[in-house]
């Protein structure tokens, strides 16, 4: 089982370590210490030994940060965890802060009116984190020090860094060696007068050099640092005991082996321009570059953008893990639907659809935990079930199951959600309306250029229609076995990122009423040139191809608010599924199927 | 008639007044001099002693400039004015440049590789426009200098400034008195900590006084500038000629005049800090408070977001004006359908809609130029028509009307296309989605602090499904009985403004096919709060009301295209249109739009 169901969290640790930090910052003459919820690669999934602010807290989400102060320890939380944190810390001695209502600028000018110095560790955050908060902090008497972390000298038993083997990514499922990867950027470095780019984005490594690592869950990217010169060569800084002899051949002579001690070194050497992402390269390579006076050429990773628009083979072996996972669905769903109301709970769907993937024989992880829950707890948007919250499925409820798998040749993310026995009127109208926008998404055909906000109203349209609203994007960028949320791209109105072909990302329209029920519904889609289309200007326009392919519940669906096309769509994509699903599956599923994709 | 149809272009003359220009130069030491089309006061509408670009050029379109260097003169043009500068100006003397694709600044370092000294109307440019340009030139050995205006100096017979008389705008239309307008800004002020703001845009400082004027064509402001204090006093800077005894009445003793000349001056006289907006006050005042060592506020002109949101006395006196507007504009359609295919030319069509627009008793100009295009030339997005342009309404063409009047009461705007003879069944697939689009924005819900950007694809969704889109935004602000193009708002991509309660803006998507057709429909509407709602959520949002109504033309619709929601809409929408215009028409018009609002 990959996922766990234990509540991690425990509160009452909190307090005492807290004052064995306090005890640090009088002894080194500090007024407080920023512990992130980041790594130093800045990603959404970090090893155990980084997981410096749930061990002081008790807060486990994924996102936020601790300001620690002497007499004051604000727990900055999103949206989505503002309940969470409140069962996780010990509220006596940590204040959850609104975040990002509350800057943490404004929150340290409050808290310090007589200013003082402020700790941080510079392989942390980020080199704009730093500057935007320093702009604030500009003229207050409140001083930032970059200095080693606090944390890492007050805990004990801290584990030591993932040492997960990196393997190769086999060529034919990129589509290009990792030779001609770096050729190509090393052009567009040579082109922009860059001679080298720092890269410390573990995800952008491994896409470039073909490998995948093993050092965090979820995520099969190995911890390590590059220097990719403007010539094609690559230093490479990574514990040698992540790789055997085979990853040594696969990575050539090309690329130089380095142990991660050397980085900063290596980096401090450089004659420059040495370009470097100052929204993601930690401050602390900005101050290695200034103190040597290379000069910094600032600009996005350079595998950033190639990496998003998949390569054709990459699309190809997609949607074969796309039709892998949905056989898997497809088991799991016709299971589910055999099971009567109340028998089951959160926890028994998890399980249950876990086994369906692992049965495929190809799952390497799941893409992340898989959300499952039902009633109320469908409208939690990040819900993560834990023996503490399992709630039983009961007649009348909904259930949002959102859930993917990692497999070699691909990364899913589906969210489906399902009827518990009998479900009303009202819960289909507000189904129906998201599937509207869904489908909207689907349907889109879209001028070149435009980008995730000029387009993210279609999904919302049918909802606004009738009152509501959902209060997150409509979908994120997706990796190849690689990240399940991956930038550039995303679908929402806050990204102006021009989507192009071959950038794969989630159409998932939601509706969420507290304490009552939530929904969302999400497929894969691929961005692609639109095919040619009879009576159309010669403006070069895009579509979406659809990767995913598992019924939509029809019983969940008031057919007198959709339009024919959007009819025809449902009764295409279901008749797509039954096509490509059918041989893949037992006599039982297949008859459920089969049934499932009916015409409306 | 308030329309002419003379082409006032003459590209003759431009050879020996470049000549004349350059001879300047010379004297002066200067490389070149830039002549805008803009005035002082940046309106799309200029006085005829400021069209010095068609003075000097030929060139008559509403945006455009020349740099006018001793070996080359490039004349600046958007893609709407192409074509047309072709046939305005001498092309073996001045050099037709795509813009803004080419930017001056590259224009300028590929012309002057040597560097050079280039001049400029400091009181014609606004901050924003010298400051970007100087970036650009930034070390690259050319220069700008303010300099007295060249093309002035030069012109034996310009125009002197216009003097047209200044009236009183009621009160009760407006809905708030100028005392109360000033003391609201001036308490924006204060709690700016902005000693006062310099007010350059006629619209604001007509808005802020409750007046009108009568210096240029088709927005009835008045030329002149103002300073108005955080105590709420206002020193207004205009020619004396302008005010009679009534006017001075109506201004009162807080409202000091002051003669133009004096303007200057009582900037630099401020103790600041002074609040200028930079994009679109002109450079010059950013001189003279530098040069006074005064401090200033970046802001934008404090009357501009006010302005926008409409009292509610103003939205009722705008229903008003378009119920006025749309019964002059039955009955010409009640006429145009009367006409024999082949009979009448664009202009007829011009000068009796604006006949019927006379016989209201109430129109004091049209708000613009009406665009009256038929065939291929409705595909020319600004066409206007001249005696050379001139076309014949022949059987099975599409004629797009785009016109509006300026009433006491508001300004309307509005365009109808409208079939000639039989139509063909491409023409009317393409109307239908131009529809959908626009019934689709009409019918639309949406949460507030949202902007155009935001909403524009909903106008186009039914286009880009058949590969179509126009280029140009969905909507533009509105003013009322001021201009009909008027900011900040926008229904466009490139708009971040958040729509609020009161904005009036055009909704008016479209298609052109080049050399064949060309199709708008186009309503005003405007934001309001959204009505409550059974089953929605307790999220604030908006919709909008429209204020337009007349009928769109039944035969160009395929109704197999159109959802029963639109096809609802479109119904009511008639229904609308026949109870409130049928009472205001002669007998003859009150058939026809019975018959043309009979339910689909």
């Amino acid at each position: 089982m990959f996922q766990s169901f234990t509540e991690s969290a425990d509160p009452s640790q909190g307090p005492a370590r807290l004052a064995q930090l306090r005890t640090q910052l009088e002894h080194d003459g500090l007024t407080g210490f920023l512990i992130p919820r980041s790594d130093v690669h800045q990603g959404e999934y970090v090893a155990p030994r980084d997981e410096r602010l749930s061990w002081l807290t008790g807060f486990t989400g994924s996102a936020g940060f601790c300001a620690a102060l002497r007499n004051a320890a604000g727990v900055f939380i999103d949206g989505r965890y503002r309940t969470q944190v409140k069962a996780q810390v010990d509220l006596d001695h940590f204040q959850p802060v609104p975040w990002p209502e509350t800057r943490l600028g404004d929150w340290l000018l409050k808290q310090l009116p007589d200013g003082g110095q402020v700790g941080f560790d510079p392989w942390l955050h980020s080199v704009d984190e730093i500057e935007e908060l320093e702009q604030m902090l500009n003229g207050s008497g409140i001083s930032l020090l970059a200095c080693a972390n606090l944390v890492d000298r007050i805990w004990p038993d801290q584990p030591a860094p993932p040492l997960g083997p990196i393997t190769a990514y086999p060529d034919d499922l990129a589509g290009v060696d990792h030779a001609a990867k770096r050729a190509r950027i090393a052009a567009l470095l040579r082109t922009a007068g860059q001679e080298s780019a720092v890269l410390t984005l573990p995800d952008s490594i491994a896409w470039l050099l073909n490998i995948r690592g093993s050092d965090i869950q979820r995520n099969p990217v190995p911890h390590c640092f590059a220097i990719l010169h403007d010539t094609g060569h690559l230093s490479l800084f990574v514990d040698p005991a992540k790789l055997d002899g085979n990853l040594r051949e696969h990575l050539g002579p090309e690329v130089t082996l380095r142990p991660p001690s050397a980085f900063a070194a290596a980096v401090r050497s450089r004659t420059g321009p040495v370009r470097l992402d100052r929204e993601t390269a930690p401050y602390q390579l900005q101050r290695e570059l200034s103190e040597a006076g290379v000069q910094i050429a600032w600009a996005q990773d350079p595998c950033v953008l190639p990496k998003a628009c998949k390569s054709e083979a990459e699309i190809a072996a997609t949607r074969n893990a796309h039709l892998t996972d949905a056989a898997a669905m497809c088991e799991f769903l016709a299971w589910f639907h055999a099971q009567a109301p109340g028998t089951l709970t959160e926890i028994d769907v998890v399980k249950a659809l876990e086994e369906h993937r692992r049965a495929t024989g190809a799952l390497l992880d799941i893409s992340f935990d898989t959300i499952s829950g039902t009633g109320a707890n469908g409208a939690v948007i990040h819900y993560r079930v834990t023996e503490n919250t399992n709630a039983r499925l009961l007649d009348g409820q909904l259930l949002v199951l959102d859930s993917g798998g990692q497999y070699l040749n691909g990364t899913t993310d589906i969210t489906r959600t399902l009827p518990v026995g009998t479900v009303g009127t009202e819960e289909k109208a507000c189904f129906t309306r998201v599937l509207k926008g869904m489908i909207g998404i689907s349907r889109l055909r879209f001028p070149r250029g435009l980008a995730g906000r000029d387009l993210d109203a279609i999904a919302r349209y049918p909802l606004w229609q009738a009152g509501l609203d959902y209060n997150h994007g409509t979908g994120h960028g997706v990796g190849v076995y690689l990240c399940v949320h991956e930038g550039p791209q995303r679908l929402s109105r806050v990204s102006s990122v021009p989507l192009k072909p071959g950038m794969i990302l989630s159409n998932e329209p939601g509706y969420y009423r507290e304490g009552a029920f939530g929904i969302r519904i999400e497929n894969l889609i691929v961005v692609q040139d639109a095919p040619a289309l009879k009576g159309a200007d010669d403006r070069p326009m895009h579509n979406f191809e659809t990767l995913t392919f598992v019924p939509i519940d029809r019983s969940l669906i008031d057919v007198s608010l959709l339009s024919q096309d959007e009819i025809d769509w449902l009764n295409d994509y279901h008749l797509a599924c039954r096509d490509k699903i059918v041989p893949r599956l037992t006599e039982a599923a297949a008859i459920w199927l089969r049934d499932a994709t009916e015409p409306l």
